[in-house]
């Protein structure tokens, strides 16, 4: 065997867990030979999580603008800021990014952002998975080359990466991209089965301005497109009517959750979780980018999820501390199609180890509830991807430098 | 000097603080002799934080009995295990949530729970200051002493206590304490400038049955016992009309906000922050205790604040940062009477080093944006408090022996 962890509790037991070559191959009783053994005393095994919606080298934006309104925050800070960026930013931006992804047990992410081929570097070197969107949006002057040229050439490049990475296309969202954006993607989706992330119905302005631009809600106005489909990602969802439901739910349409950015930019609604539910619509969590959350830890996200709606409800027994769990994890995964999820024989070795001695595990009545409702990113302890260790004892090789190259380029960038 | 801190981030520059006994005697650029010097070196020194309600010792049932209603929770999983407590178990608890609070910088914290002398015990070791409820609760066959004879005997165990040591009296609310109860109290703590520590308005229930026994509101009710008073600390407040606003206002009654357990149990509504910024009404934060939050991190709780008031007021512009960090620190404190809340000459020497290489607090565009929105209790460094070190580079002493114990006694408690 390549990797083993022995005396770790697992499912609910105490067991040795095998790694060989990027996959789970044994969980049980039995002690085996691997090249490498970590001693598992005191940690629990758990799925490592999925951050389902993100703009990873926004990590430079932390903080910079806060407790303003959305369209004030784009034109007056996020935006003229963005329009400054170099690729080299990008890639420490990002390297930032999955340095705090995984410091949260995060091994799988979605992102959206430009200069795609350095943000796949950087996940390469960090050995993580992600799907890294080529990304459309319709603003006059800003387009060099065609959607189709687009499109073609991040296929060419995504061929020449690890099976870790994989291409989305990403419209950005309704009013950013014309109807024949949305079209063409929908299409060239279809055809090479690429999956499509776009944001979708996140506020009041977005439904207004669609009804009275097209004369319908966004959902039917994207039906009309061709734009629904199984490999559909749509972030946000909260401003949804029920005929919107259910054209959501007989395309399959996958969404993603982020109340946390949701709630600090003032959306004012939230996931109609009652109407996904009954459904059975699929849904997993996201933190969005650091500049409207501020920071990526999906553990906080998880728990805000379990208790907004709770609250709004008005039911404590709502999405319990198991369900959310899996949507964030188990669902997650099969979501993407990576067979992960589950610490089980057959699945890739994308695992977490938590610390059951941290205070906040402390004690441990139930195990899902302390990592749902206790934890934070703070009791991963280790962090294992495709068979390969990327954290030890919370220690990420090259954290140093990733740290002191994030502070250095984005004090050069906000000094041009 | 006793203690230095040198080339550290305080109030927004590179300066050296010194300490001298329990105080700030010098903060600046001259460099000191001192007894014991911290290089200061990419950490910022912050004010600490104040826990404004919670029941320590309840870490032990942490993850004991979620995503229940109310009133099931208490009779089936808490109330029962409450009554096998003994002295040795909330001894424990008490130091296991010390060492959690301290790990996310909290220095001071207002509780309310059974055997307070174990908590004392706990308190005075852990180096922390805290007020210390006596309880009162009117349930038939529990009171061995008079009303009389508990406060008085309370009063003089906490003469022999340390400075940092504090007595409240905590009446637990309007539902489990009778009239008399509730009169003597405020009469007992207006002689003996004693605080009291209370639950108010957290359930609608409360209220309707308050109106139905009492035929009016609790406040109101409260009002006619002459129960409302300057050092009255109440817990929750989410359930208050305009009148009973005011009566609180006119009383000047202390506030302690707990969003995270208000969402987990579902109230329904939420502090009415408007009414109550309107009235400059005092308040701060607590996350009550472990068995409804699940933790003991008031970061989440200050960033959960400050998320929850500008999504249902539909204005992402209130609530910003600094108001918030300013209602957890400085305001807290003053609401407690202690001496401190602020780095500055002359207050306590109460205070954290955060780390300013933690990944969630890279880049630093704003530090109080990061301390609210982005970290988390791990930001935390070093903790000092009342002139001492109670933890450095994240380490307390005895930790680990904290945690042994408090697994030790919690499987001794659920398995009676």
């Amino acid at each position: 065997m390549d990797l083993g962890i022995e005396n770790v509790v697992v499912n609910g037991q105490q067991a040795n867990i095998y790694v060989e070559g990027n996959k789970i191959a044994y969980i049980g009783q039995e002690q085996k030979q691997a090249q490498r053994t970590i001693n598992g005393k005191d940690k629990a095994a758990v799925a490592s999580i999925v951050n389902g919606h993100t703009h990873a080298a926004m990590t430079l934006f932390r903080g910079y603008g806060d407790d303003m309104k959305l369209q004030e925050w784009l034109e007056q800070k996020i935006w003229p800021m963005e329009a400054k960026l170099t690729p080299e930013e990008i890639y420490w931006g990002t390297k930032l990014a999955c340095l705090e992804m995984i410091k949260c047990g995060v091994t799988l992410f979605n992102d959206m952002y430009w200069h795609n081929r350095e943000a796949v570097k950087a996940v390469e070197e960090m050995g993580m998975r992600a799907f890294i969107s080529e990304v459309f949006i319709d603003i006059p002057g800003m387009q060099q080359e065609s959607c189709e040229e687009k499109a073609q050439r991040a296929l060419d490049d995504f061929q020449n990466y690890s099976s870790r990475i994989h291409l989305a296309l990403g419209p950005h969202a309704i009013y950013t991209c014309e109807p024949d954006t949305l079209k063409f993607i929908a299409s060239f989706a279809k055809k090479h089965n690429l999956p499509v992330h776009f944001h979708l119905s996140e506020t009041q302005k977005e439904i207004d301005d669609c009804v009275a631009k097209h004369g319908k809600r966004p959902v039917p106005y994207l039906d009309d497109l061709g734009f629904l489909h199984s490999n559909l990602f749509a972030a946000h969802c909260v401003w949804l009517d029920n005929e919107e439901l259910d054209l959501l739910a007989k395309h399959q349409v996958k969404i993603i959750h982020n109340p946390i950015a949701n709630f600090k930019l003032a959306v004012n609604e939230l996931l109609p979780y009652p109407g996904i539910k009954d459904r059975d619509l699929k849904f997993c969590l996201g933190t969005d980018g650091c500049a409207s959350n501020n920071n990526l830890d999906i553990f906080e996200e998880i728990k805000f999820a379990a208790l907004v709606h709770k609250w709004k409800i008005n039911d404590p027994t709502i999405m319990n501390c198991n369900e959310i769990w899996s949507h964030a994890t188990k669902t997650a995964h099969e979501m993407f199609g990576v067979n992960a999820g589950e610490v089980s024989e057959g699945k890739y070795a994308d695992f977490l180890l938590v610390d059951l001695n941290h205070p906040q595990m402390v004690p441990c009545h139930n195990l899902v509830s302390n990592l749902v409702y206790a934890g934070n990113g703070s009791i991963v302890d280790t962090v294992i991807c495709d068979g390969k260790i990327v954290m030890e004892n919370r220690h990420i090789p090259g954290e140093e430098e990733i740290i002191s190259q994030a502070k250095k380029v984005t004090e050069k960038l906000f000094s041009r």
